[in-house]
């Protein structure tokens, strides 16, 4: 893994700040200092306009363009969704005596940019010289509101240094944006109008007629004069701006943003109900919703902070994580997903993958388990297009998307697209996880058997029997380590598929003893037999699980052991990302494996494998892993924890949660790795906190990095709160609400209440 | 195989005939009426336009259009080539008293096409029913010059039935044809002018530059009046004819074109070369040139007729295949390739596979020599690519494209160009197959080694050892069988591939022998070292060759004998072709086979291989092949001839000669299946004519159909002629010319000469 850190920006422990202007690094920056509340997202872009390397992003959660593909075959997709490029709603551009602000272009200096997690506001300033001699210090803020999803705020503030005189200030919303991967903008304008006080735009895009209405109110003390302009995709105001020296003068913008993707509902409804939402928040004002910003983000930090001591860069890190998270969905607005960048690029076209159920979820459900049922809701809400979906792949039930924006299948690439059958598996893993920690049997009936039985279906009709073996297995697949490209029993699909059928039939056999008139509605309007029953259960008995008896090591499917043995630590520092620089086959001949797939299973049902078993596979796999993947060495950390290897562990953790502060991958400008940064979260939570879930109780085995002093973390569990806390010597649980919590700490049974345990830290033994 | 003959044209020894016009079977027929002279190629559609369903395509060979194609990954191409439809030379429209004839539209009876394989003329005739009440009998003829590559012929034939008057003809060169496939036109206008009595146009491809000039003139006796007209893509004359009532007036044009690809010349030297050659060309008339080709094709069917008694239909349908592979390709141009379709349409996009060496070239091989030579030099010529080729998949060597037209590799999709590795061994294989049978040494010792060696260093670094096993193969690769993805170990690759190193040591060593001078300037100009011949020995030597002991199959692949099982007669037939009613990954689960793999190689290596092995190979993998390529039937049937299965044998066979005359397939109208015409070719000789050519001395074991009374056949053997007669007693072998040949029948040594051989007919026991 040669990734190397580009230290760039200020530590502190609740702000990330930069100081001075990199053009070169400003893409990198304007990632970093993206801001999103679910509903919407937008980069950290100079809004003033600027003639350099900018990426003007602005999103909003599931709205989408699509583009034909030109497609060869049956079951290939033939139209590609991605998240299309939005309004600027914080267009503004800034003439003082007949120079417009450019940071590629106008002299500045004292240039600073920085983002409170605390108070959710980012805030650049510098002091722009003008070609007069005049002076100007300047100061940008934006937040979007997270208790009004709608809403965005601007406030610019002008402190004339040397002189008095005028501001001349264009501010609007300019549907003229361009989506820079396909070089077009998608927008087309249906109206446009100044209505109360406000003036408001609605587009349509070209293609999915989604549509966006937009509408701002601006206010600004000592306003000379202010008129409306428009043109085809804008509109906004000339206001001309009195300054004073030495004075501070502010210019304020609320946007009001209501994206409507339903076809159903006609222009003039999208229109009013956009009027109606402007003049709901019409009374309120910029330091009023900072205020309420501010107040939301107190209450995350009390609920979901993780303190580091002794490590003032991981400190900042897992904060900037936490808050990218909570940015990137907190389940206000059910039914949403999570693309892989979250809304801060076009980078993997805004599409959900199977990290959402992997790697985010975990963090929801012991942080906001409302957000965590809403994240599952969106599979459920899309169990029509996995049903069509399978059909197309001429199976039963439900095949879930590997990348999708709105439930529909949107990878382009069949050889994923097609082969890769692990998104099924982990929804089903997702809705036991979540039943299992928050007890929310009431989901798990309403909706969570019907998704179960349905992804049973297509994992009993994609797989087949073996002609030799005689077992069940899944043939011309791709696991989650994509460099193994079309194989036969991969080990993880198998086995997880093992799982899901196991749970699906449990879960049966306990609605119908819990619920049983509900579950005979169930059954009856799904069609369920018994035959299809016992033919999942001997689905699963029949499950080939490749493994080598004398070693231990679980083969990552057949033929594995025999695949052409490459030492990775001889690949050139410079062929990475093998991805541009191999050809495209060559990639998928070697022992070599993108991800873990072996160990992911490993630990996913951490309970079912020895620690014996762990090393084993663990020194088989790790030493052949490029972690071309950011989400890969966090779960390296947290089986190196386990196995009792607390270097490697640290080594594996060391940039996850400063993977996009220090951008390790070199690719932080495209966006930030969202899915990655929840990945962090679980590599302190369940790696250094040794915490597993997937049995009935909590287990925790804690470890503490050599360099930390102390580090702390709460969890929801059946609506308990519980703050663990470590340090040198011990660990330290309670309860801070709700029942006493019955959990295994080193293989101890415990209940943990109010008053607290604290147990005396216990070191793994070396294998 | 549920393939049912659309009977549909009339039977006749030397002619392909259709009576009466059915437009719904034009497109067909276009494909069938089609006429080429390697140079050019234009299929049989009506030159006076027509405006119902018709694919007007006139074609060039080599000559090439591309598009991007947007490639995700290394390796993957950028640029697709194809064979571009082109100036449509024919251009003719026929107005009398102000109608102009459109057989979608006009009123026509005794309508009637034929092509006739000793004139190569193809012709057709029609009474047109004028609205006024006249009648005027129509004769079209044309054919493309096998002695004048850049010649083509028409004549249209005049005679009105009930009336005297006169007749307008606009004759000419329409460069504004359209390519169906990417629905736009690729030509572009350079130069249009009257010069020397000729019209000629010169216009040029939009995206490669290619080309192409073409030149008219025009005799008809009793012209009233003839004047030029232009415009933008076209250049033609309006020509007024007086028609006498029973007379035949005719208008004849010929048509002089000619193609250059090279970018270095400038126009007006292309310009200036396609006058002098419409010069040089100038004093031939329609009926000097018919003659020059009547007399050509005698000596075809001289060289080259298999004569069938006793099956009117087999009779025509291989004389029509020899036919078609003459007009496709016999030597007078060198460097040329085979398209799938040959210059019949554009389906496949004109591109060559590895069907010319493995179906095509053992035609040329026995029957035209120079032609074979010629193919083979392509390969030569495009070495270069070949390289770049195999540097872009990180290889070293050559490494030749999957479909091509003019070297580079034109295949979007990455799973055939870069899996697919057996156009490299089929090369190697058609080097020494010609070699072995003409006796050339001096193009072996040219040209021939040195593609052999960049072929074997290919083959040597794209291979690697398995880790457990320790032997050496190719991991990553589909084999001929397509239905097969991306496995480790076909069979098929890995044993042409050590096939392919052996020869190369063997030629290596045998030029050290005979031309040693030559091969240290070879071996120093190509840096061949001990090293390597020494790393191609071990890696041949320790190729896998996998195969079940006990039962002596061979398994295609690694993991191949527990594929899922399918019995395919069980797949309903409206499932096929399977890749248009299956979901594309699933093709790919079975152990269905799309075509000979294992036996693919038994053939080509058949002296390898003892009956009982070949018994047991065709009895496991022909219930598992589903023949979902014009290719597959064909290698059956030779080997179900061999292993004593006559029904068999001639069930696979039944169709090989007529697949297009009776459309088999269902998709004729794209074009002709010219590759599996050669395969018809194999069929007879191999296969009834039990000729095996893969050892030093021709083998023969001849059978005979059933049905039929006695067929023979020639074969060119190091320059004599053999010609090969079977009747139901016995095979008589004589040569016609030439020296005596060694050969082996049914197991016997015999010498052939002047004076002929009988040998009683045997039969294979049945095992």
């Amino acid at each position: 893994m040669p990734k190397v850190a580009d230290k760039y920006l200020v530590v502190d422990p609740w702000k990330v700040a930069e100081e001075g202007f990199d053009p070169a690094r400003n893409r990198v920056s304007e990632s970093i200092f993206s801001l999103g509340n679910e509903y919407m997202g937008v980069r950290g872009y100079p809004e003033e306009g600027y003639g350099g390397d900018t990426l003007l992003g602005s999103y909003f959660n599931g709205l989408f363009e699509e583009s034909k593909v030109d497609a060869h075959y049956k079951g290939i997709i033939k139209s590609l969704r991605f998240m299309v490029n939005a309004v600027d709603w914080l267009y503004t551009r800034i003439t003082i005596e007949g120079e417009t602000l450019d940071l590629a272009a106008s002299r500045f200096s004292d240039y600073r940019r920085e983002l409170d997690f605390r108070s959710g506001v980012y805030t650049r300033e510098l002091v722009w010289h003008l070609n007069s001699g005049k002076s100007v210090k300047l100061s940008f803020q934006r937040f979007v509101s997270m208790t009004v999803s709608h809403l965005g705020c601007q406030r610019i503030a002008f402190e004339p240094l040397n002189f008095s005189g005028t501001a001349e200030v264009r501010t609007g919303l300019d549907f003229s944006v361009v989506h820079e991967d396909q070089g077009r903008s998608y927008w087309g304008t249906l109206k446009r109008q100044e209505a109360g006080g406000a003036a408001a735009i609605l587009a349509q895009t070209v293609n999915t007629k989604n549509r966006l209405f937009s509408a701002f109110r601006v206010e600004a003390p000592v306003q000379i004069s202010s008129r409306l302009v428009e043109s085809d995709r804008f509109i906004g105001r000339d206001v001309v701006l009195y300054l004073e020296q030495g004075k501070r003068t502010t210019i304020d913008k609320l946007a009001v943003n209501y994206a409507e993707k339903d076809s159903g509902i006609d222009h003039e409804t999208v229109w009013r109900t956009g009027l109606e939402l402007t003049e709901r928040y019409a009374g309120l004002g910029y330091d009023e919703a900072a205020e309420q910003q501010r107040e939301y983000w107190s209450r995350v930090w009390k609920d979901s902070d993780i303190a580091i001591e002794g490590d003032p860069e991981n400190q900042q890190g897992i904060r900037f994580c936490i808050f990218q998270m909570y940015q990137t969905y907190h389940g206000d607005n059910p039914g949403f997903n999570i693309g892989a960048k979250g809304l801060t690029g076009e980078a993997y076209r805004g599409l959900a993958f199977w990290d959402t159920e992997s790697y985010c979820l975990p963090f929801y459900i012991f942080n906001n388990p409302k957000a965590a049922k809403s994240l599952l809701e969106f599979r459920y809400k899309s169990l029509p297009y996995a049903l069509r979906r399978a059909k197309e792949l001429d199976c039963e039930g439900a095949f879930y998307p590997i990348a999708t924006i709105d439930g529909t299948e949107s990878c382009d690439l069949w050889q994923h697209s097609n082969l890769q059958l692990h998104v099924g598996t982990a929804v089903a893993y997702g809705i036991r996880h979540y039943v299992n920690i928050t007890g929310d049997t009431a989901f798990l009936y309403e909706k969570g058997l019907e998704m179960l039985i349905q992804i049973s279906r297509f994992y009993a009709t994609r797989g087949q029997f073996g002609q030799k073996t005689g077992e069940y297995g899944y043939f011309g697949v791709m696991g989650p380590d994509e460099f193994q490209l079309m194989v036969n029993n991969n080990c993880y699909i198998n086995l997880m598929a093992k799982k899901m059928f196991e749970y699906t039939l449990e879960v049966i056999g306990q609605m119908r003893a819990e619920e049983a008139g509900a579950f005979v509605k169930l059954a009856g309007r799904l069609g369920l037999t018994e035959e299809e029953q016992a033919d999942w259960k001997h689905k699963a008995e029949s499950m080939k699980i490749p493994r080598d008896a004398e070693t231990g090591v679980y083969e990552e499917h057949d033929g594995f052991f025999d695949m052409p043995h490459l030492n990775i630590h001889d690949i050139p520092v410079t062929d990475f990302p093998l991805y541009s620089h191999w050809s495209y086959d060559r990639l998928y001949r070697y022992d070599m494996i993108k991800q873990p797939d072996v160990l992911m299973f490993m630990f996913l049902y951490s309970g079912q494998f020895t620690l014996e078993e762990k090393r084993a596979n663990y020194d088989y796999y790790e030493p052949r892993c490029i972690h071309e993947s950011s989400l890969s060495p966090s779960i390296h950390s947290i089986i190196a924890s386990e196995i009792g290897r607390p270097e490697e562990a640290y080594k594996f953790f060391e940039f996850a949660t400063r993977l996009d502060l220090d951008n390790y991958n070199r690719n932080t400008r495209e966006g930030l790795h969202t899915t990655s940064i929840a990945a962090a979260w679980m590599n302190i939570v369940y790696g250094f906190g040794g915490m597993r879930s997937d049995g009935e109780k909590l287990v925790f085995g804690p470890t503490i990095p050599e360099r930390w002093e102390k580090y702390s973390f709460p969890i929801t569990f059946h609506g308990s709160k519980l703050r663990v806390e470590v340090n040198k010597d011990y660990v330290h649980f309670r309860t801070e609400s709700g029942e006493p919590v019955d959990m295994i700490v080193y293989g101890q049974d415990y209940r943990v209440g109010a008053e607290g345990i604290k147990i005396a830290l216990e070191r793994v033994k070396v294998g």
